[in-house]
């Protein structure tokens, strides 16, 4: 990819870019001088902003040769590149459920998205106390969607095998996820960091436990061999944007093929951090209700799209035998995805505790003690998980050993 | 890729070209027109001459852009490129256990190797009565040598990436081993053909048992989604040339990140098909011994590979767990590859006897009735094996029902 005319645009040089954009230019209406260019960058990577015309709003996004928080750490330009070919292939599949793609421009790596107004990132409203009981299952739909509808399920070998071409070459962030997520917690590692000293004797267990180490080593085999769906990669509860009518998946630059546990089990493992972070009983049981619900969402609409009688999906993977034995394919696929979100969702918490990535939700937890108990909390529960995998294959079976903890107020 | 100045090479074409090429011209000696061009084409696909001069011959293959014996079945032409690909690859990893690269044409999709001489195809030194007991073990150390060293075992995710990149566009050879091999077997099709009427009934059984379906729709599901190494592809016993003292793998043009339990089972169920057709009961011993060398090579092969501990392998799936805990990931690994082995082995023994390719090793039976009996006890077993995968775990499980039709002298 050319890299040589890329330059970071300021908000003068913002209003130059989309003027030349004549479809975006007229959604904003007015001249370019009437812009309103505001900065929203959020997350760890890139620059974000909000750019306001007299008749509509875009949102534009652009890769810096580095990550935003620490212009140290240097990465390649084309992870907006990614995510724009992420939204190209799931938006057809998920509707609303993302954000509309608009433009993106292969010199700059600039991206630009419809913007979203009302909307908070989920993260956020959950630690302000909103309780939406529909945005789980939604996203429980925008997997299943997005999940059928990149697989071998729901398309010929030769489109997904384009596919995983495209998202193969999406290493510098697969790193990330591989590294951050699957490696430095496992070791002493500099950019690990833990402030509860109340956590270091369960990171001392996880580290010398057989059990959970071997489940780390099968989960990192798994997401780099098991290219069973196009993922979001990176879904946790700040990639969402949501009121409590609206709900928006967002920053797919981690998209990659892998399994579909991976995606599963981010969502279910920030709503477990969730849970823990809020010592509120009827907010633990709302989080209770929406992995339920997630989980449930999910596996309807996978197995709708998958027996969709009235027009059988293209796949490459269709059905041999039928009948009862044709259930008995749907139940393993499934019993593996359950499995897979389990371990993922274990793992995700851990990371979240004690590796690069910070947690917010135990911010507004004001006691250190009581803080430091919720976060201890939180990865024991990951830890248990992970040392008894084998006995735990339903969401019933993970929510009934989370809602231990409820009961004993941990 | 440039198709423009393609051109199919008579003998003409092959000296002027092979002139343009200082190495090979020097290799081959002496002047063009002594060159002796003789055509050897054996294969479905390409057609393959061996060029020989006064101080050295190579050997020419160049595809066409149709299946060689049947010119109506259009195919692109870039299946020497990916042959030319997987011989780089696996070259240095392999060593003399293929044939040395010397150069590849992108426009005329011209690959030159090294020729063979004194070499015959396996599968017709076999017919022959050959006893080579080195040859299976070798096959072991080949596909134990290339399938890690392009594994992420071996080598960082990166690197696998990029490797599958490449190899992902070899999707027209792919929806042929796909059609072959995962479909046409399991439903009526026109490539389909077998000649005894005994065959019939044994076809039958196959397409209406749940558990046979079931396993064939699994393996489908593997070959396409587990891409552990780079697999050769096509390894059975006419891919692969011999003397008693040296053996090569040829003919990689299938080449594809998949499970290596598929070249493994491709090499086994080749072998069980001249156990059947062979009604010696010294030579069908001879096979027994065969199947079980080759993965005993394997097996020690690939551990050895993988336990190196004076130069660990720099793969990104180092290990975590570490001391008895390490050897549980590598027995779940092997056991795996086992199983995938048994099931790959059994559709290859299948297709072969009712698909579209023609299996020589029956044709030395003169009687007709002999000879029905064996390609019965053949599918007859494949089906058997695919009905019992779950009780076949280990190759001792395979010889032991393997030699039940021995002793019974099927």
């Amino acid at each position: 990819m050319d890299q040589t005319s890329y330059r970071t645009l300021d908000a003068g040089g913002i209003r130059e870019f989309l003027a030349g954009l004549p479809a975006i230019a007229t959604r904003l209406g007015g001249v370019p001088e009437q812009w309103q260019v505001h900065e929203v960058s959020d997350g760890n990577l890139n620059n974000v902003f909000l750019v306001t015309g007299p008749a509509g709003e875009v949102c534009l996004k652009q890769s810096l040769p580095h990550v935003r928080v620490d212009p140290s750490w240097k990465m390649p330009l084309d992870r907006t590149y990614f995510e724009a070919a992420w939204l190209a292939a799931i938006g057809p599949l998920v509707g609303e459920l993302t954000t509309e793609y608009l433009h993106f421009d292969p010199e700059l790596y600039v991206l630009v998205v419809e913007s979203l107004s009302g909307h908070t990132v989920l993260r956020t409203a959950l630690m302000q106390g909103a309780d939406w009981p529909e945005v789980a299952p939604r996203i429980g739909t925008f997997v299943a969607r997005a999940c059928f509808g990149t697989s071998l399920l729901a398309r010929p070998f030769e489109d997904v095998f384009d596919a995983r071409r495209i998202f193969a070459a999406n290493q510098a962030l697969t790193r990330i996820t591989l590294d951050l997520v699957f490696d430095d917690p496992y070791r002493d590692h500099p950019r690990n960091h833990w402030h509860d000293p109340a956590l270091s004797p369960i990171v001392q267990d996880i580290r010398t436990s057989a059990a959970a180490l071997l489940a780390v080593e099968n989960l990192r085999r798994r997401f780099l061999s098991q290219p069973q769906a196009l993922l979001h990669g990176d879904l946790h509860t700040g990639s969402i944007m949501s009121t409590a009518d609206d709900t928006r998946v967002i920053d797919g630059e981690f998209a990659l093929y892998g399994p579909i546990g991976f995606d599963c089990g981010m969502f279910v493992g920030n709503l477990v951090l969730h849970f823990f972070a809020t010592p509120d009983l009827a907010a633990r049981q709302a989080v209770l209700r929406d992995i339920a619900s997630f989980w449930h969402s999910f596996h309807e609409q996978f197995m709708a799209l998958w027996n969709a009688n009235d027009a059988p999906p293209p796949g490459t993977l269709r059905p041999l035998a039928y009948g009862p034995a044709a259930h008995v394919v749907q139940q393993a696929f499934m019993d593996e995805v359950m499995a897979d979100t389990i371990g993922f969702a274990a793992i995700e918490i851990i990371r979240r505790l004690i590796g690069y990535a910070h947690t917010a939700d135990f911010d507004t937890i004001t006691d250190p003690r009581l803080r430091a108990t919720c976060r201890a909390g939180a990865l024991a529960f990951a830890y248990y998980v992970l040392d008894h995998l084998a006995d735990m294959r339903t969401i019933a079976d993970f929510l009934s050993c989370l809602g231990e903890n409820e009961r004993k107020g941990i």
